[in-house]
């Protein structure tokens, strides 16, 4: 699968002249956004099932400061998923290759009366397809 | 009235060393609900009616820079109400007294259909209160 | 020239569902870098003449909402250009080819002492090809 | 000390009717700032040393929604301090006392060349003060 590509905007920067570090987050959104379309579970389709996926938490290691102007490439791979709690892990490349930042997110999947779903039981495809891809 | 009064945060600033002009959209609508709530006209108080609130037009009128640590003082008149369309204007200050932005906004009223809410008819009092309160 | 787009992000809409219009004026900002790009005066190239080029003023006309997963197409036209204030013309369409916002900004060019730049006087070739570009 | 407050914004929140989570790593910024300033090692004093301090690592624990009107009270404590890296723990509550984050963030400190400054060597005081508040 090809990285996510951002391109880093000039409202990201801050005045130590860098992108905001908070921005990651957001570009961590982004990345998880498109690899789950990617594999098939297009935002739109989890909108569909009525279910909403919210963040419990989130890492972020910073290696290398990035700027206005700057494409990061971001790979996403699943950490481990056992049907309640998705960890996905994210790793962010500049366009030398150099690492600039490694995350990690935690997402549980809610349906429409805000309780937990279990997506073993209930989207086993969901399920079987995000472990056939966690790191082993 | 007391005027609203913003901080500035680090991360509001850019590269430039300076607030990213973008911001002050987002000051006049921290003002605005400021503003409302001290005529009344709380936020909670429009969501109990079924009310939002969009905005329909803004305008900024950049005059001084400002950064991190700066207060900006934010005072909000009425521009013009016929009972559809609100005109807001906002008068924003920094401790020196010297004006860094002027600008306007312009929103309308919707319910819970999303239809416009002639608030002349629908609310006199609101309607009222906020002539009163208008520019000369 | 083809359109700037931008896809609406999720952290970009609020409560509302849609789009916060305070999104908007960051978008006339990438619109604009890449405008000023695909005409031959990168950011890098005024970067590199020592001039920034701050925003003066700012217009937003709201007709259509926006949300997450949106594409917008957002033209850029010259306004007017005397030498010393950029007038900038955003039109930004939605998939649909519907109206979503019109805007304007304007903003002025200043060198390393931060004093106004009158690009007519200094860098006439800018000049007169923003001129040529103008509207009728 | 009493705990930095932040009231939550209506552009800050998603079309979730939640705080987007990537404010809250902002929101831990400005907690910071508050604490070391509160300490007596404001952000002017660092930038009068010509010393930045740059986000090398971040961490959010997302316990219960927020959303806008709330107010977020935000506990900064001192995780350790060896001279080079400062770990800050983040406590958050919501006005019923109720827990709605916990977080931590690593920085370090550089000076005008951008080389890491040992602050136990260089500044022994507030190495002496950040450890007299650190967590047994």
């Amino acid at each position: 699968m090809e990285p996510y590509v951002h391109k880093v905007q000039y409202y990201e920067t801050d005045r130590m002249g860098i992108s905001h570090h908070s921005n990651y987050v957001r570009w961590m959104e982004e990345a998880r956004i498109y690899y789950l379309d990617q594999i098939g579970w297009s935002y739109h389709k989890f909108e569909e099932e009525g279910i909403i996926s919210p963040i419990t938490s989130i890492h972020c290691d910073y290696k290398k400061t990035t700027t206005f102007m700057d494409k990061v490439f971001i790979e996403v791979s699943v950490g481990s998923f056992k049907g309640v709690k998705l960890i996905l892990n994210y790793k962010m490349t500049n366009e030398n290759g150099e690492l600039v930042c490694t995350g990690s997110s935690e997402s549980c999947f809610l349906n429409n009366d805000e309780k937990i779903v279990n997506m073993r039981r209930e989207y086993p495809d969901f399920y079987i397809l995000l472990n056939s891809l966690a790191e082993k």
